[in-house]
């Protein structure tokens, strides 16, 4: 019925191997964790993660909150957007602060905004979040501003994404912007290489290279 | 194949009359402008519009800009929309300024952002907006954020539709709500008696209830 395939899903992990045994060639596309024996296009989620980070601790920032998704509890190890996080904080000398780590059960406007509420009623104090989707950013930017809080004279924020209703939002959104085209095209390059030839190649790994876009969330100035 | 269609469609017209003369029964659900030979379940376009509008008349407003879709060029009438806002403001004595009419070619984030832009540059005032959607409200919003204008204070704005984004943006979105259970609801029993009963029986046209979810872009005070 047709010669290859990519594969666009969230969440499959290691114990999804069996799927995969098919006679046709698979390229996977934008899986979070994945090492399995066909090529794979990935999200830049260390270095987009670490570079969101950064960005807050140059702009001064000490105490960033990280918003994520379920992914710590679900297979049982940091994601790899919390590595990016880490990692950026560990290269300042900032030592990561559990109070300062929300994994949510849900990625959604509500998850962010309830995050917010939730960490300020705690009364932990943090002067920057980072969200690992836009829309949990869009969420905490609602949760702030339920709060009083200004951003980003008060609180800044970064998310990951870059969807189009960033640019909307008031503040508008600092946002990691994968380059989804590349992604897109290298998934459809790898597959027909395969498709052409048969022959066992090593498979390959592509990350997507991205780019940050500063929006008013972390300050224009 | 299948014994009755609920079709859910944009910009059907009265050219299209001939896709319905079919062998089954058909109900259109949310078509804007229909007076076909088949059930139809409709949006609350011209009660929901004067209800907007009247909240912001209520509200002391007297120059109320109204952004909407090319209806108005594509079937050379008035939209329905667009009937309800000249019914509220009939009702409150204010005409119709050609002026704060603006007829957009797409109702998208940026369309409302850039008619904001446009009306400012062009030097005409209005201290209201009704948006025919609510994610061409959430560009106007942007729009008077980038000309620095407070809303509600100086500008109050009402959206249509209720969508999810409209409760997390700063400001949050007061909207027309359609009661989009009862309309899916009422579908299915229409086409349900269709099929039941296959007698020649008129028409039926529902309108869909609506609430007026106030919001902070009116002014929740």
């Amino acid at each position: 019925l047709y010669d290859g395939l990519i594969l666009s899903t969230v969440g499959l992990g290691p114990q999804d191997l069996d799927l995969l045994k098919v006679d046709y060639p698979v390229v996977i596309l934008g899986e979070r964790i994945f090492d399995g024996p066909v090529d794979h296009v990935a999200m830049p989620n260390v270095d987009g993660s670490d570079a969101a980070v950064s960005h807050l601790v140059d702009r001064g920032c000490r105490r960033v909150l990280i918003l994520e998704g379920p992914e710590m509890s679900e297979v049982s190890m940091p994601s790899l957007r919390f590595e990016g996080y880490r990692r950026a904080l560990a290269r300042a000398g900032i030592e990561v602060d559990p109070d300062l780590v929300v994994a949510l059960p849900r990625v959604d406007m509500e998850g962010g905004r309830t995050a917010i509420a939730r960490t300020l009623a705690a009364g932990i104090a943090f002067d920057a979040v980072f969200c690992v989707t836009d829309t949990l950013a869009l969420g905490a930017l609602r949760g702030l501003a339920d709060a009083g809080i200004r951003v980003p004279d008060q609180v800044k924020l970064v998310g990951f994404d870059n969807i189009a209703e960033g640019e909307y939002s008031t503040p508008s959104l600092t946002s990691v912007a994968p380059d989804h085209e590349a992604m897109a095209r290298t998934a459809v390059d790898l597959l027909l290489a395969r498709i052409l030839s048969r022959e066992q190649v090593k498979t390959e790994e592509f990350v997507s290279p991205f780019e940050l876009v500063i929006r008013e969330s972390t300050g224009t100035a």
